[in-house]
């Protein structure tokens, strides 16, 4: 099945996606129903329905708890990451966190900081929790994945290099778009085979299979909740593959105007303007 | 006024603390009030009036929306970090996240990891933030800012050196204590001449002035929502003196049995017991 919140009615509201079709479920958005899609998908089966084209489609989870991301999981990636990250291929998972205010959907708009001009681009899968889990085993990793959906870690790469912890150039405010469906597991099969694509204003930039992640989702989720407990609505980042902007000699870092296009083969597509960041000064 | 969120009636309760008193305002966490704490105030004065001994306090804010926290704050605990971090006072302000769900109460217990024995205290004066702020300039920092409490900065310490994100150290369930109440900042004046204390066992290990900061709070906030929006109930761990467990030679790990207290002038005492890791697991 494919979930997805958009706007409707003046709130957020979820819904089944089938094929140009919104089947309205509920109102609310999808985290409060992770524990009971069936009861959803019933509820959307009686609903109205609307034509996709005629909803503003939002994030699959509109505030997650917590945004994890890992980085440096794609060996091509670490490659080329020498240049700007001074990394090497980290034996331990390298995770650090999104702040959850940064949570961005579908076709919103991404801002170049005023405090920096060098925005760059990361093309992931996103898993979405849909159940507890602390010390998951590898083996029942699945078991707590509610399905998953394209992500685009953006990422300022002065802030980011200006700590080893990284979280400052990781979390500017519309910088974890992710959507547009939520798609489960049963949808996809193996993920391995899938193909992820990132581009900018339809350049072919990032590409790779799933299956070459360094460190695997079942490790991911292992090595996560042998220290914290994951909950329904926690978001996970899995890591980008080469051919982000700071490995360009230049770099090419996004601008006002480009749009950035996350694809995963299956998944969906998530597209993403660029823009300045307006006046966000907020005091109150 | 000294604010604190308790159990009551089988929900969590807030209420105005007077002396050895409790007067219940509202059911629910002060999270809900941070922006009208003069309401919040009328309805404390009109309502019940409990014992505190007869009630559990919990943390100021059950569940921050994010728990940001500074490394390497005060020049002291910079130099003993070196045997165990190996990093240079930061130029630039070193933050990173503790997972939400790490969020802990006073006299709750604090684990000690099934996956590790490098349980470290950091005691700290920690922000709970009150309005909306993004660019906030440093002289208005203390605008967004609804009060100030103690708090632990609970470290996992090769678990956090097994990355330099550090997050996986910091994150782990139960290791954010904070309280025991949220206290407005016009009963405390300037902050800087307040003493901070962490002792275990009794054992004073940590002592400082919070004038002490290498970043002050003013800094911290600005640096903070340069990048990000800070949202009220947001909680902000300031850094920790000189004499955590992993300065000591040999190290001073927390152990089962252990108490870890946090006192800071005129602002209270966090109190919290160690305890081994029950069991944990959960999957759904």
């Amino acid at each position: 099945m494919r979930w997805a919140n958009f706007d409707h009615e003046g709130d957020v509201w979820c819904g089944l996606v089938e094929g140009e079709a919104v089947l309205v479920a509920a109102r609310g958005c999808l985290s409060q129903h992770l524990g009971d899609l069936p009861t959803l998908e019933t509820a959307a089966r009686n609903g109205t329905k609307l034509a996709l084209s005629d909803v503003k489609l939002r994030q699959p989870i509109i505030r997650p708890g917590k945004i994890l991301a890992i980085g440096l999981n794609y060996a091509a990636h670490v490659a080329e990451s020498v240049s700007f990250i001074s990394n090497d291929k980290p034996e331990v998972q390298k995770w650090f966190n999104k702040q959850s205010t940064a949570a961005n959907g579908p076709d919103a708009p991404i801002h170049v900081p005023k405090v920096s001009e060098q925005l760059d681009y990361e093309a992931e899968l996103v898993l979405v929790i849909g159940k507890y889990g602390r010390h998951v085993p590898k083996e029942r990793a699945f078991d707590i994945i509610a399905g998953v959906s394209c992500g685009c870690d953006c990422s300022v790469r002065d802030w980011q290099k200006a700590s080893p912890t990284m979280i400052m150039g990781k979390g500017f405010d519309t910088h974890a778009p992710f959507g547009p469906h939520l798609v489960t597991l049963d949808e996809l099969g193996d993920l391995g085979p899938l193909a992820i694509r990132g581009y900018v204003n339809d350049e072919l930039r990032q590409e790779a299979k799933l299956s070459d992640m360094v460190h695997t989702i079942e490790e991911q989720i292992a090595h996560l909740t042998a220290a914290f407990t994951l909950e329904p609505g926690d978001v996970i980042f899995t890591g980008t593959p080469a051919g982000v902007g700071a490995g360009h000699t230049p770099p090419k870092w996004l601008r006002p105007g480009d749009r950035v296009r996350v694809e995963i083969e299956n998944v969906g597509t998530l597209e993403n303007p660029v823009i300045a960041e307006p006046d966000t000064m907020r005091i109150g």
